[in-house]
């Protein structure tokens, strides 16, 4: 891939300004003191999950090596730079030759992790390493959030289909990760073009009030829907009595309409009655779409109602309640000097408020129980015990500064139910708890 | 403004697939239907704020115009809908001509707003409005939310300055769309140097714990820092004992050192021993700075902190527990038929589960009492009346498809301030309660 291919529609030439400010006054300070080319390790953790969450899951990989590819200095970067006095010439002189030169290894998109978890690890110059934070916990904040959230739903959907639906309630670009990250968390399709056009999810659209408010009834609504698009489309039936829309829609397409859609109301009795309305009139087949401020919740409030599909919105693109994740990117280890040579030094902050972090350069691994069940997040400093070689969980994403492990997004997908199904049962189960498995250090 | 300017770093061409797929189906349905071309108004409102919230604020309007201008369906677009079949020719064939050719009015940018209050007027052919809907949304249930918690932190910090610093927090897009909406809501600089380049928001920058545990000591660090960046930088002491790093940082910058910043420990007790040290070291004018999951209460709880600035992360980009609005985009009213001159019928879902809308086309006013204090959001679709007609909240935005009121950013920041200073004194309590102002309708 050459151009920047940042989950836009479009392509844009660099990422590199999507960085804060502090980032390259250190780079400054550091190229000045001589330490910048001291080999470094930085780590990507979160110190919990949100509160009562059982696991968290891990998306944006895809997004972060497209960042880290595409995080260049441009000449009107540069320029920006210089006349805002950000940095001064040496700085800027670097950084219109940089380009990320090291290595990068990370658990695989749609993993889950726990507290603890180096869920990436960038490893590199201290001044090719450090430029890269902002950006990659923008991405992997923001995508793991809504992966989180998505992952939950499509546990309690129990194999009902699910549907993106919340363009509308995040920053537009958002919206296109968003359909993204909840593809990678279980989801099947949404109604954002954007993440279509990206990245290839299926999209599916029903109608709106507007629509049936346009018409002079809305039978007349009705029948220009039908007429345009068929029979197996999705008609909106509560913008005035549910009953009589339930009668004129299959009167109208006859039994061979698609789905109706509820989205308002009391969802369960509402489910039931027009189901049973449906199967009066013969639309055995008709499939009911609810929407209308689902969470996790509500879905699984639904699971005893004849409801098909699911679409969501608010409450996924923001993460269910938990609209951030609180990973973090430290420093864990760096050389004593700007020898390539020279050893690793594990380094920490002094805990003060519950800020630690754990110094060293770690591996993870998964143990399993006898029945191959998830046991314990091991993460580790010194060698791989044997017993766990096999189930380590990071994998080589970046080699020298090519991406060596891109995938297609269904292979995340899949990865990510396979992890959760490898997990303990409770770790579906919706009420407030702490981590399914606890973190081990060794 | 010709390219397109979406908030980003750098231009990307169009808008127009920050679409929902339904929008683009439901035009379909309705050229086919010949009701597309039914002269239509589409009004933007919220039902209820947040939950304890006393007062809305409308941030995103500079970007929604930018949205609108740039709302093209160019040959990459047309294409993608044709591959997937999303819709017919006859409506690739009308998209393709697609221009905005309708009026806008709303709410000016940083005004407050309410229950009901219609911040945004969108009227046209059915079909040139219609598809607006879903980005209009993104951006303005967006930025309303983040400056909301911008302006309630900014009430709260009494005068003190406010620096974004979410990037990290959020999708690494909707962060610069974030600052800026942080900069409407009260904030006076951001971290962000997208925001800084794409808005010319101040950008400032401190240092992070990773660049102190670079260095073999955190002196070192200090003095390569200080060396590089100068004395009026902000240093970071709260690596290892605090203390004796701002014994460090005097030692080593003199008293002419710019800041400090604290990040973590108990912020009050922290601050008042830091300030207490520095006085005592002669470093009078070196200015203490705190980050570290801030939100409004925490910064109102630091009021009789000496702290001089706040840093501001998670919690602003999160909306501080409300990361989107509820805004809707809704017809309102529409003609009978296509001809121009047919009268407009307000048109208005029937109520079920709380989700009733007024319809007609509706004018709002802010009505005063005797002091010049804001006594009451009325909103009504008659004739405006006389006492009202100067304190109309809607103006001209979009005339026959040109934007006719850019402004600068500075502008929505000034506004916002006196729109919030003209509220009754209780908006600006923090503690949660009902909405400041009653909406009216008449």
């Amino acid at each position: 891939m050459n151009a920047a291919d940042l989950g836009l529609p479009v392509d844009v030439p660099s990422t590199a300004l999507f960085t804060d400010q502090y980032e390259l006054t250190m780079l400054q300070a550091a190229l000045r003191a001589g330490t910048a080319d001291r080999r470094s390790v930085f780590e990507v953790f979160t110190r919990r999950l949100p509160e009562g969450r059982r696991y968290g899951v891990l998306a944006g990989v895809g997004r972060v090596l497209d960042a880290v590819e595409n995080f260049r200095f441009d000449p009107a970067v540069l320029g920006f730079l210089r006349e805002r006095a950000i940095v001064d010439e040496p700085t800027l002189e670097w950084l219109a030759g940089y380009r990320f030169s090291g290595d990068i290894w990370g658990y695989p998109e749609g993993e889950v992790y726990f507290p603890g978890s180096p869920v990436l690890r960038v490893e590199g110059s201290f001044a090719e390493c450090v430029l890269l934070e902002t950006v990659i916990l923008s991405i992997l904040n923001h995508d793991s959030a809504i992966a989180a959230a998505a992952s939950r739903m499509s546990a309690a959907a129990g194999g009902r289909r699910l549907i993106e639906m919340g363009a509308r309630r995040t920053h537009e670009l958002a919206a296109v990760a968003a359909s993204r990250a909840a593809y990678v968390g279980g989801f099947e399709a949404t109604s954002d073009l954007a993440a279509g056009f990206r990245y290839n999810i299926p999209t599916v659209g029903t109608s709106a009030h507007a629509f049936t408010l346009l018409h002079d009834s809305e039978r007349d609504a009705f029948r220009a829907q039908v007429d345009s698009l068929g029979r197996d489309t999705t008609l909106l039936v509560d913008t005035y009595d549910v009953a009589e829309a339930v009668r004129a829609a299959v009167e109208i397409a006859g039994p061979e309409l698609g789905a109706v859609r509820i989205d308002s109301g009391d969802l369960l009795l509402v489910a039931h009655r027009v189901r049973a309305q449906l199967d009066e009139l013969g639309a055995r087949d008709t499939k009911i779409v609810v929407t209308s401020d689902l969470d996790e919740y509500a879905i699984a409030s639904l699971a005893a109602a004849p409801v098909d599909a699911y679409g969501v919105g608010t409450q996924l693109v923001t993460g269910s309640g938990h609209p951030t994740c609180s990973m973090v990117y430290k420093l864990v280890a760096r050389a004593a000097s700007a020898d390539p040579k020279a050893p690793l030094v594990p380094v920490a902050k002094k805990s003060l408020g519950g800020k630690a972090s754990v110094g060293g350069r770690k591996w993870a691994a998964r143990r399993k129980d006898a029945d191959g069940v998830a046991a314990a997040e091991v993460v580790g400093t010194g060698p791989v015990p044997d017993a766990l070689a096999a189930d380590q969980l990071l994998v080589e994403l970046v080699k020298g500064g090519e991406v060596v492990a891109r995938e297609p997004l269904e292979a995340a997908r899949t990865r990510h139910i396979a992890a959760r199904a490898g997990l303990p049962m409770s770790a579906i189960q919706l009420s407030r708890g702490e981590p399914v498995l606890p973190t081990e250090y060794i």
